[in-house]
């Protein structure tokens, strides 16, 4: 902590965005004195920021698995961030944590609401790792696999927004599976990305083409149909994998970015219940915070295959708080590459 | 076989009823001369044919998951028939066997094609029960449940098409296991049904009422969400009970009967992608012909409860091959009070 902060700089919420896409004025900025710890908080500087398409849902009213965020409240959000005053036990100047601290510079909180960053296990990755492959996206991607998707050796595995923060992850751990792996994704240097320094087998671009178009061109890549269908975008993609179903399939429901602009509204397209009887698929929704318990293992898993080289991961970063909005705006238009996240200090 | 007994009657089909109801004249009857069976066969006399809405899929070209019914051949369908002649080892004359024999009076099959009805088991319960709770019907209920509807005393349990051939035993089955039942059905009388004769908790009846006044009266008898959903029948129930799950909920997608008459087209209506997600639900398609590795377990656990009074079940029988068009109508319009059989002959 520098002598000269004495201000943090916040995003609130300004507007929810119902039914149309957001815009950078749906975020106030404003600046208030620095937060001052109370009894077994600690004072904290954030890092990095993590955005995340599921701040869309929390903006938005409609009913979902978590309450909305209130108007004028600070927008949510998980950083990596440094203590920089403690007034509790367990945590001391100088480590670094996990919080759910928002979009600002800095935050007072509860020393338990902080998960410390281990720094045996970090080792050399970067911090910011822990907001991605290492943190909620990278436990999405293990944990959905892990419960729902159970990937063989031999089968096909379909990953949509395969280049994101979860997607990216997924593939590779479907390929360290021994899968094939075809990915969507919704420019050329997204697939030539995942194709090229992933690995992933097929990259096949979605964008202007209707699910019919879509899902003709997915049949020639997977001839024997999809076996695991890692859904990270609803819409047409998924109408289109869906029409391309192996027997016994396994269906995530991870995200549905594709229609968080209408999410008061109902999710329209066809419904696809006599392709699932057909095939016998199976169609789970999925959310990380269910599996908390084992994410020790998870990061220990991950953690090894990123030091041994068997797992890679791209980020995308913008520099300072007042970023925050157009890259969060940009995501939710798929313009980042990789995870996306702010810089918000050094 | 009496020695009067030349001839076979028979229903062909006519029309495949594509996006239209099905109408008598999609099937045709016709007289043969009896068949003659050849080496390795038996000559079959149906007494009891089997009519089950997944004909109406069989009608139709649309892919699925079995192949259609040519036009022109003979109808197909589950009968419990007796043996009259034998040319082959295991079979004799008098024995009572089920097999895939089809919409007619008599059929020349090979004997492995036959499944022999064991006389110990089947005991005093009537053979047509061999069509329905100890059959197809019987095993989609006791199967779907414990695959995949998995339901847990104290779990709330929605059975659409609550009076129907699986309908009736789901539901038994779920009140077997302590859970609370709410029934959907088309009528008055279905509902008095199940709710006074097998002890079903809550009858609601879905005509004429859009998928959200559905859901309100849903909510009301499951104010803490719906746990296992048996899905009989799709359509606008389905949309009203994807609107009520529990969190954690299975979905079981069994039969669409709403929709069968639309089977070329998508099957419109909102997606519950999102519901999915929110609830952590799986949706799950389920075919019987994937168990019948388990049949002689279900067999033996469903004849236990039948004998001992625990599990009831009602049969809608018509009499004649003749009937069997305008009994099939009525099944796929909800007309029958029970499983559908047409008793062919004594």
């Amino acid at each position: 902590m520098t002598s000269a902060t004495t201000h943090n700089k916040r995003y609130l919420l300004a507007d929810r965005a119902e039914n149309r896409a957001v815009k950078p004025s749906d975020f106030t900025l404003d600046t208030t004195p620095l937060p001052q710890p109370g009894e077994g908080e600690v004072l904290l500087r954030t890092l990095y920021l993590s955005l995340d398409p599921y701040m869309r849902g929390r903006m938005s009213a409609a009913r979902s698995y978590a309450p909305p965020i209130e108007l004028g409240a600070v927008m949510i959000g998980e950083v990596v961030a440094e203590v920089i005053e403690s007034r509790a036990d367990g945590l001391k100047p100088g480590d670094k944590v996990l919080a759910y601290a928002g979009w600002q510079e800095y935050a007072a909180v509860p020393a338990k609401a902080c998960e410390r960053i281990d720094p045996i296990l970090a080792g050399d990755l970067p911090l910011s790792y822990f907001l991605g492959v290492l943190g909620m996206p990278g436990a999405t991607a293990y944990f959905a696999l892990d419960t729902i998707g159970k990937p063989k050796a031999g089968e096909t595995v379909l990953i949509s927004a395969a280049s994101g923060a979860v997607g990216q992850v997924a593939g590779q751990i479907a390929k360290l599976k021994g899968c094939k792996v075809v990915a969507t994704a919704g420019s050329a240097d997204k697939l030539a990305y995942v194709t090229q320094e992933l690995g992933f087998d097929i990259g096949v671009d979605y964008k202007n083409k209707d699910a019919k178009t879509l899902a003709g061109e997915l049949a020639q890549h997977a001839p024997d149909g999809i076996d695991v269908f890692f859904d990270n975008v609803g819409g047409v993609t998924h109408d289109a994998v869906m029409m391309n179903l192996a027997l016994r399939a396994r269906i995530i429901i991870c995200g549905a970015i594709a229609v968080y602009d209408r999410l008061g509204q109902p999710d329209t397209g066809p419904r696809w219940n006599r392709q699932l009887l057909a095939k016998r698929a199976l169609m789970q929704g999925f959310l990380v915070s269910d599996h908390r318990a084992r994410y020790a293992e998870f990061r220990t898993q991950m953690a090894d295959w990123l030091k041994s080289g068997r797992l890679r991961y791209k980020e995308d970063v913008v520099a300072g708080i007042e970023a925050a909005p157009q890259a969060f705006i940009g995501l939710l238009a798929g313009a980042n590459r990789g995870k996306m996240l702010v810089k918000v200090a050094t």
